[in-house]
């Protein structure tokens, strides 16, 4: 029985074939991901991968749907598998933000869906951190916000070499338009226009001029615009917030970033690779209206916040050769080498591991030198075996793999102190 | 917009309401199980959440569609919210089970899926953690299995007061049903007579006396196999491993267990809590024939497992008080007194959150004494101070908000390694 198309299995290391992929290289970015948000100060939260498709219909309108895991479930519900994460953001802090202190700053890690027909082979399921900030209007929050995504990169081990962040603004496009606009056209045509520069970058340039034509727009305009790369006071006070941390070299002001979604307000934002080799590896900003939307008007909270995929990240990262060897991180194998000593041995392996220690050993009997391989090929740190003195009393020998040294203790004074320091845990 | 009745929303603490979960406690039980696995010298795995349907029908039958959350997708095909990881792991295995050395070690935790109409009030999905051992016949295997079991309970701070593994035997039920069934009739109404023994505590005795007697049994037999609780060699072999390894107390023969899922094939096992007023905790046993029936007849691998779901769990740790206090663990909150300071402030956020404090601060200008009071609210174990000295030189000024104590450093000799001995990391 085979998987269905677009989802993947997440194997150990070594990798069987290339073609799967790596549990360990998802456990590396999701622990990064998690221990720089939580440096951050940011909490962790989590809602369910199924909701209600007007949950996510409501801000986007229907056309959304064509590219939704949607689907009726038993109780003749229309839900969805999540698409993004901030609407199940939005109606959590619209049921509870009066319990949380402003500004909350939260984060979560959920997978996520799509169902679009006719793209083979593309994936159906991706992990996404999401980082959001809600309660503060002040561009200090949106500089907080980008500080962290850089972080989150450069917890991955890449360098302002590798990556930028292309800082943009919906405001500064906004007035745009509405300046490029006769009054009485106003509000029209504004979405439109946002999609025409939000795929300016991938789609043909007479395409391109023809839409904006149609919008009464040029597009020598445009681009005169985007050139000038002018930043909104707005947008240089989350510049110098950045340079103060020391941290200008990972963000530029460019104007061909937009945002595709709707609901973005005012700084937007997109990282890159410098190669220019990859989609986007992460995009936010600011959605002001969302939670008002999604609470029917009862919850307004200003708020910001990005997303950031698990699979062009570490496409990028296997390219540049960044991802670190993965192995079980096995400490000890225990070696049984005299079966009457089987009792005692898996009382040691029972010490060790409420030690703290990441013990292997073999569950049958076996040849002591194939014991002994199976521990080098474990990369394991120790072995140890149990050996019974002239006295009869029990010994435990540790050897340390790497320097060949070994160490002798009685097994009855063994603990976990002993066992701790020899691991230097 | 509320979300689907069955789902969980998941929190940062402290909990706005008692009724909503803690994405705190959730992480907590998850390290927890990881660390546990790890020591054990288990490796991570993850499948979709989504297989065709008849993954889970192939082994179960079709009766069990009814306790599913399946759907038609939109390419027409007939597939499930995974209902269990162990047919998913099969699926896995089978393809890949050449490049991984014997025994396989693996673990998960995945989120599991059911929809059941009638049911008001119930969870239509939990996590569960997933535990399996592949490739080893021997009883050793099954100890390994339990013994991580008791340490995944006893990570969690549970002792022998609060749970007991009820150790049985399919084996040792097929062998009794054999014996007491005429030649003729063997291998007809076997899975219906381990049906009756699973639900035996709970249902009426008449009922289950009535459903015996049409297989050919009574009552008064069955109770007196129990009573009795005689080990089978293998089941010996299992108690004398455990025993050694000093985890004797966890655990018991009871005769009472059977496992209601059809696969199980030797030791099967249950984790109740002594009060008996829960649910089993986890359960699991050996599934020989699992593998070679997901994958068509192409892999033969002996394997058993466990799995322990997330919801019983946490009650049962909620009631005893076993859960400890959780916070956002802030080490550092930076006030900012002097606003001429913010930008060398927001270098002294970077530098300390690099050298791998959880750093807070206040967004926007605040009054001292609110940034203090915010850094007590958030149990932050330092407070950290820029001040200039009259000789224009920038000095840090930390105090442990605990002792009161006061440390003044030059902030342009602050290294990661005067901020982790402070810090004590």
């Amino acid at each position: 029985m085979e998987r269905l198309p677009g989802f993947r299995d997440f194997y150990p290391e070594p990798l069987p074939t290339p073609d799967v992929w790596s549990a360990d290289a998802r456990t590396y970015l999701f622990d990064t991901w998690r221990a720089t948000a939580r440096r951050y100060g940011f909490r962790e939260y989590d809602g369910p991968p199924l909701e209600s498709l007007e949950l996510f219909t409501a801000k986007s309108g229907a056309e959304i749907v064509g590219q939704l895991y949607n689907f009726t479930d038993k109780g003749e519900r229309a839900v969805a598998l999540r698409p993004e994460m901030t609407p199940t953001l939005a109606r959590m802090i619209a049921a509870h933000e009066r319990n949380y202190k402003k500004p909350i700053k939260w984060f979560a890690i959920p997978q996520l869906f799509r169902y679009e027909r006719q793209q083979k082979g593309r994936l159906r399921e991706h992990f996404q951190l999401n980082c959001d900030l809600l309660g503060e209007t002040d561009p200090a929050a949106d500089a907080e916000i980008v500080a962290l995504l850089i972080d989150c990169l450069r917890g991955l081990r890449l360098t302002s070499e590798d990556f930028v962040i292309r800082l943009s603004s919906r405001n500064a496009w906004q007035e745009f338009f509405q300046r490029g606009t006769r009054n009485a056209e106003r509000g029209t045509g504004e979405y439109e226009f946002y999609q025409v520069i939000d795929k300016l970058e991938r789609e043909d340039a007479a395409v391109s001029e023809q839409k904006l034509q149609a919008l009464g727009f040029s597009l020598v305009q445009v681009k005169d615009f985007i050139a000038a790369a002018k930043p909104t006071e707005e947008l240089q006070n989350i510049l110098d917030n950045l340079a103060a941390r020391g941290l200008a070299d990972f963000v530029k002001i460019d104007y061909n970033v937009i945002r595709g979604l709707a609901y973005y307000t005012g700084p937007v934002f997109e990282a890159f690779d410098k190669k220019g080799e990859f989609r986007a590896i992460a995009g936010g900003g600011r959605y002001d209206n969302l939670v008002k939307l999604v609470s029917g008007g009862k919850v307004n909270l200003p708020a910001l916040g990005f997303g950031m995929g698990d699979v062009v990240l570490l496409e990028l990262l296997k390219v540049r050769g960044l991802l670190p060897k993965f192995d079980g991180g096995v400490e000890v194998v225990v070696v049984v080498e005299d079966e009457t000593l089987r009792a005692d041995s898996l009382k040691l392996v029972q010490q060790l591991r409420e030690s703290g220690a990441v013990v292997e050993y073999s569950l049958t009997p076996a040849k002591p030198d194939k014991q002994f391989k199976r521990a080098l090929e474990l990369k394991a740190a120790f072995t140890a075996k149990l050996e019974r003195s002239t006295g009869g009393a029990l010994a435990v020998k540790f050897k340390n793999l790497q320097t060949r040294e070994e160490t002798v203790l009685a097994f009855a004074a063994l603990t976990r102190q002993t066992v701790c320091g020899l691991l230097a845990k």
